[in-house]
């Protein structure tokens, strides 16, 4: 069998195959920039909408007037998010994620919050970056307009069983048309910025409409004014999700591995802010009118509403507007738009597993999620995460808006939990008595840490303010509840572990008198020949076949044919009032226990085995039954003969492709 | 331990147990009658209302010059059918369902599509009398209106729960709804008549309105009338669902079983009958219009659409009409007839899981439906049952008219093909020669069955051509489909034993040369030294301890651990280079086998067992993924140690009550 040959060279020179694949798998920047920042780039593409949708609704030219302030204001927050994160980078080489950074400086509870808050997070970026991704593609393919929810859905199926089978990471896959979108946002600047110059930048679709204030909106109070703003501000901050990416995947770096972590961090905070600020600029000069889609109708044309009138994103009125007369151009961007899009929901495909499982090591999740390397641990998650945002985008019809009043809550959660662990970090080291010139460095970066902590703070508040009943409430909740139950399973599993110690002095080991050996029988072909030979091949004290009469011609006929073979195995028969069968054998099993309590039972039970699953329901059912409940009797031990029907031939080992996330974990 | 106790005295006392019962629960007819009548005489709750609807499309007076012809010819089916199905129930006392008729007389394949049909009706009757049952409810708490879909849902869900506790039909609770139900019907006909001889017999509700006909009704060719009664007539014949019960209960009976069968079959037939018509004829009376649901709007008041109108039912309309002034009777008859519609439902959670088990027996179903007695058997056919109910309600917005449309062919299916057996019966028998007496009586049933056959067959043709394209299309193909299954299944099942078949001379009594024992161990615990203890007990040839590197610190510490305990069993460490877990030792496992194939490699791996589901969530799920590969090895065993939790205890046995059916089968 070659299986045993290919097991044989594993068990040999596996572990020497890792690592010559270690090395050749080491990220270069121009690989990992693409792998990590997908998510983080991606965000310009509903960054924008976002903030222009929601000073919008105070109609009139609000939005002009102002998004450019908002815009200023997150770029500083990633400005000095980017600047923090570069402080983790190098304090962690190891890879120092937020949960791992806030668990060894501010103890579990806080790691558990980062957590629950990251799973939460991924969830959504998932739905959020789907929702936006079809919505972007609408804008060139008209056709999927109406249709939304159906395509999102099918493209997260799509991505599910993508990862499922185990897709790799591979860089040139992922990089090219992250670079593609960066090039096609820069061109679009570019262009953009050239043609305002030369002055014949045309307007877009939605500058002839204007906004009609939202009711209670048209006359602003002050306090509303600034309400508005700082919602506005909150959504823009979607565009720092996914900048933590990259400090959770340093050990994937080439060498040195915190240098060139913290410069692509830098690279991709750059380029995020460059884009940003062009797409909001052209946004203006080209008067692009976003109205709040749960409030449509508030654009109007010559004062009367425009139903039935689906706007693009501002993304793709930038293109057509800026391409105009360009055709390619136009479906250029909203094609790579589209797909970035859908890799960013990718990352997220590889952050959920890995911090499950990892979660799982630590105990506060159920253990079947760590074993690394088993495609199955991960396979739980990426259901899990899969199952949950399409969920969300079915409940919230595939509308980013809307979804992503839920984000971005966890994104600040876990900043803020990080940087201030991060202070304790530097607190913690600066005790000890270092050079001077390192501790002047370890004091500027607490510093950084510090303000990257007060800002990511306040923005937390802002965000949970602005946005609470709009929908962040649900997601904090949602924490909450993960949080309780990850303590509920770390509680159970150390109460297991109590229970399961070993004392210094045991008594299990001595050994039970004699064993009793049973084997069920309930027709007399192959398998109950082979347990009854596996059966007294091991040489029991006891050795006995029943079998239980639920049919009395069968049984005579059992009967009758067990001694016509002369099976050198006596045959008891065990009555059934109820015609049932697990119940008579477990009370049978319990009598043979308590009449000689120091014996052991050894239940043979022949079981099938086939190849598809399906096939499954069709056997074993009531060994299965019968087992789950014969293992409640202590003393009893319970032994499956498998009996390989031919069509179980080739269904050995299942496909077994790297796990997802291994490439940013800098495994194989 | 009680536990013991109980299970021997099951042992001793356990058939005369049972055999006590059985005296005690068989069924006197004023029992039988409700218990197995609920569904036929249910019917008539809905029938009508399908008629007068169904003729209603032509618009005008229609309904009210035709009606009374439907029903005639539906009363002279009835009479047919109970009076061919009397002759079934002489010929069977053992209980000749239409499956067992069909497949006796007419072979294996007649039988499965008789199975087929009557698994489908199951579903339907579950999903019709539960939306007419809450469109009658309606009627007296007009709150139900809009939320029908989900009232209905809830009423299933709460019927699987009965049914999944093991609720029994025990007599007394079943039978006084049922008898409430016909004394309502009974005491509205009577009332109804007598009011209208005196002369004060108020018109129903809808009396003021007139039907608009639909389109391309408005002239109506002769064709198109004779389809449309015939129609009618289809609709009408869903009073006759349910009347096949009974004679697949005989053996519940009293004795003399036949007779007493026979008389209540006949008792029933009556009863229905007088119901049916004398609701038909106050509808006429009092003016009762019903419009077809999926045509709103042609109820016309002064030539003008009464638009958000919902008109009852037409035993709601009676009952409003002739209790005019009397709320007490109107609500009695409402939530009587509700009640009695929810008990039919419940006639199917019987029949099902019963059929089902049946089928199981001769192996067209998977074999875990089968086992008698063994409560979980049924919990399984209890629970497609339900869930494919709800689908239907949910699909069909709990609309009885749209449901109706798949109804009843099924019915005529069984019908036609039992009667066609029942031919075959009688031809068998007439060979013989018996006493000149009894054959005659043989050739009269023959003849009434001849025409049952003829009659039914008539009635499914008609069906099938008047509601193929309203839905009955659907009935049939799942039929078709539920056919095909259960061929696959019969023919894998068969496969399988061919497979298994012992040759005269078979090789498996020679013994494996030696055992091979492996104990897996993950930790140094107390399950891990019970199953060290335990496998050192059976006395194996070899026997080592085997633990996967998957954490090298981990593996160190036990190895050390496993010095200091001075444990007499080597431990073998196995490399894994990519953490996994089940892999390396599947390979292990295989390398020994290789290298002494004609040893027995025993693999015991140490379980928890636990008490509740979601605590096995959180174990032993990686032991049952090893399990299920080891298996595919020849000559391997795996040997399960259980180590029973705390939290395990008191959950040895589950609850276990009567089966469902089992009154109506004459079991316990």
């Amino acid at each position: 069998m070659s299986g045993t040959g290919r097991a044989l060279k594993r068990l040999v020179v596996g572990r020497a195959m890792r690592s010559d694949r270690l090395g050749e798998t080491l990220l270069p920047k121009k690989l990992a920039l693409p792998i990590f920042a997908s998510d983080a780039l991606s965000s310009v593409a509903y960054a924008p909408d976002e903030i222009l949708l929601t000073l919008g609704t105070a109609g009139g030219s609000f939005a002009f007037t102002h998004s450019w302030q908002i815009t200023l204001a997150v770029v500083c927050v990633m400005a000095v998010v980017v600047a923090s994160y570069r402080q983790n980078v190098h304090a962690y080489p190891s890879g120092g994620g937020d949960y791992e950074v806030a668990t060894t400086n501010l103890g579990p509870k806080a790691g558990l919050t980062v957590a629950s808050a990251l799973l939460v997070d991924y969830t959504l970026t998932v739905a959020v970056s789907i929702a936006s991704g079809v919505q972007n593609a609408a804008s060139a393919m008209p056709f999927i307009r109406g249709h939304q929810v159906i395509v999102a859905v099918l493209l997260i199926v799509a991505l599910t069983a993508m990862n499922l089978r185990g897709v790799r990471e591979s860089g040139s896959f992922f990089a090219v048309p992250v670079y593609l979108f960066m090039l096609a946002v820069i061109a679009l600047a570019i262009v953009g910025v050239v043609r305002k110059l030369v002055g014949d930048l045309p307007m877009s679709e939605t500058a002839q409409f204007t906004l009609a204030p939202q009711p209670h909106m048209d006359a602003l109070s002050q306090i509303a004014v600034v309400f508005l703003l700082l919602r506005a501000f909150s959504s823009g901050c979607a565009a720092l999700t996914g900048v933590e990416a990259i400090s959770n995947g340093v050990p994937a770096f080439k060498k040195p591995k915190s240098k060139n972590a913290g410069s692509t961090l830098l690279l991709m905070g750059s380029i995020s802010v460059v884009m940003l600020v062009s797409i909001v600029t052209l946004a203006n000069w080209t008067g692009v009118h976003i109205q709040d889609p749960d409030n449509p109708g508030s654009l109007l044309l010559h004062g009367k509403p425009v139903l039935g009138y689906d706007e693009d994103t501002v993304l793709g009125q930038l293109a057509h507007a800026v391409f105009h007369g360009f055709l390619p151009g136009i479906i250029f961007v909203s094609i790579v738009t589209g797909i970035i899009l859908v890799l960013a929901a990718n990352t997220a495909f590889n952050g959920f597993p890995v911090l499950a499982s990892i979660l799982a090591r630590d105990g506060w999740l159920p253990r079947q999620l760590h074993t690394r390397g088993d495609r199955l641990a991960y396979s739980n998650g990426i259901l899990i995460l899969a199952g949950v945002a399409m969920l969300l985008v079915v409940v919230y019809d595939a509308e980013p808006t809307r979804l992503i009043q839920l984000y971005i809550v966890g994104v600040f959660v876990s900043f803020t939990t990080s940087q201030i662990g991060m202070i304790r970090h530097w607190n913690r080291n600066l005790r000890s008595d270092d050079p001077p010139t390192s501790r002047s460095r370890m004091k500027r970066a607490r510093v950084i840490n510090a303000i990257g902590a007060a800002m990511s703070g306040t923005v937390l508040v802002v965000v949970l303010l602005t946005k609470f009943l709009h929908g962040a409430g649900y997601a904090v909740a949602a924490m909450v509840v993960l949080f309780a139950l990850m303590v509920q399973i770390r509680r159970h599993y150390s109460n297991v572990s109590k229970e399961l110690l070993l004392a210094e002095t045991d008594d299990d080991q001595l050994l039970p008198s004699r064993v009793h050996a049973v084997v069920l029988v309930s027709k007399l072909h192959k398998p109950t020949m082979r347990a009854l030979a596996y059966a007294r091949a091991t040489r029991p004290s006891v050795l006995e076949a029943i079998t239980v009469d639920v049919d009395p011609e069968e049984t005579k006929a059992l009967q009758a044919e067990w001694e016509r073979r002369e099976i050198p195995v006596t045959l008891k028969i065990i009555a059934s009032p109820y015609r049932e069968i697990t119940r008579p054998i477990v009370n049978y099993v319990k009598t043979v226990r308590r009449d000689s309590p120091r014996d052991v039972v050894m239940v043979y039970i022949p079981e099938y085995v086939v190849g598809k699953w399906y096939e499954q329901l069709l056997h074993n059912q009531s060994a299965l039954r019968l087992k789950s409940r014969l293992l409640f009797t202590p003393g009893v031990l319970v032994a499956s003969v498998p009996w390989q029907l031919r069509s179980s031939q080739g269904h050995e080992m299942r496909y077994d492709g790297p796990a997802p996330g291994s490439v940013r974990r800098g495994g194989r």
